[in-house]
């Protein structure tokens, strides 16, 4: 399937639609199996103890899933998450960032459906891994 | 069952042990049927648009049944999320705050089972529906 | 909200549309709540050690659900079901029925979303719990 | 990670323990990345229209990941589905098997973790995917 949007396309949309977020991430890979997205990890992202927090392996992976769909669709900002089912495997690995891995199973005309596999970076057992379910909007909007 | 932690007791917890986010929250009502937090909703807590961003949604879902499940146990700081299935529904309501209302459906040895309903405070329909199983470590040091 | 399928009407559209089994379920209770569906359990519903094996769990609550939303926008053979999350929590109760109680918690233009308990009929603890969404064909047609 | 049983000790294993569905089933494929399972489709799996039916690619998930467990572990009768989210993508295509491709993520103390596809024989788009957690009894008898 042909790609709409590479790398520094899905960046940009990231940085103009989700300001708040687009520091945290960047899109280390983008082909026709999917995106691997990075999580910059921070100190803001960590529990105590001082490994990521459940929610922010959780939006990297609501993330990563979002720029797959993109990628293949352009940018649809009005794309909404409708299901995710994620499995905290492993703490991840400290002082080091994540990635997650998202691949498209199904991308029909209303909903599109994936996995996400989380890795800390250089680890080979994954920390989590997510199925996802997007609505997408009826009147796709190609950019 | 007996009730090990009160609303009270498990704020100064979240305090205690999750201090970076114990500000999000308070805890509305803890009783033999679970916990209703709430998400003090704030500008940091906004995707564009207005409304409570999918990440912390999860977060209120995790942390209220975490907070049930301590309730009833006392406080275990390693209580783990290993598996968390969520629906999400609506768009929460702009400009008002999130409730989350945590049930437990198993409290076993090694495992706990509940979900929640997120609710825009007052409002009639849920926001989002989330399944959450947690991992209880083998020897628990009460209080 | 209206009903537009009552117990009786919706044991005849199983015995019309899925008459290979509709004779494993009765409808219990249909009302603005949701349904209460009940699995006669049999012999062959059975896993070695007597107690009702997962798939016909996951049937259940299948069904379930699938009658919850025929109740309310009448008989759709076509609504599938696009994802369940189910957890199995405690093992059934032998020589008892399995009640599976759904309830509707969205129900959009292209997408119903709920839940079910499934209880050993009599007992007070469940024995799983899922969340599932269904698909709605766009054009509805009504009986 | 070492085999504990092939592919002929699985089914024997299937015989001897699940005798009522082990007709159901073939072991196609295990190695070190997985097991890869057939759902030898007959009549009896059919929904109306001619396709396979929602439980029964439930359990050919759950079969699946089972015996990749098993394969890894041992002959271990007692461990049980915890949790399964499933996505059902597409439908079956008419007049072949299934095959459910199973492999682990995690093999922890107590718990497993792994994922299935589930693909018509000869397709290339999967019918559904699993996320599927196991617990494992604390004591395993090594066969």
């Amino acid at each position: 399937m042909q790609l709409r949007m590479d790398a520094g396309a899905l960046e940009v949309f990231l940085q103009e639609e989700f300001g708040q977020v687009a520091a945290d991430f960047a899109v280390d890979r983008v082909d026709a199996g999917g995106v691997v997205l990075r999580l910059k990890v921070a100190e803001r992202h960590l529990r105590p103890g001082g490994t990521v927090s459940g929610p922010n392996i959780f939006a990297l992976a609501d993330v990563a899933m979002y720029l797959a769909i993109l990628s293949r669709i352009g940018p649809v900002a009005l794309a909404v998450t409708t299901n995710c089912s994620i499995d905290f495997m492993r703490k991840p690995a400290m002082g080091c960032d994540l990635l997650g891995e998202a691949r498209i199973l199904k991308l029909g005309r209303s909903l599109a459906v994936g996995d996400v596999l989380v890795f800390s970076e250089g680890a080979a057992d994954p920390v989590a891994r997510a199925g996802l379910t997007y609505s997408i909007p009826p009147v796709r909007t190609s950019a």
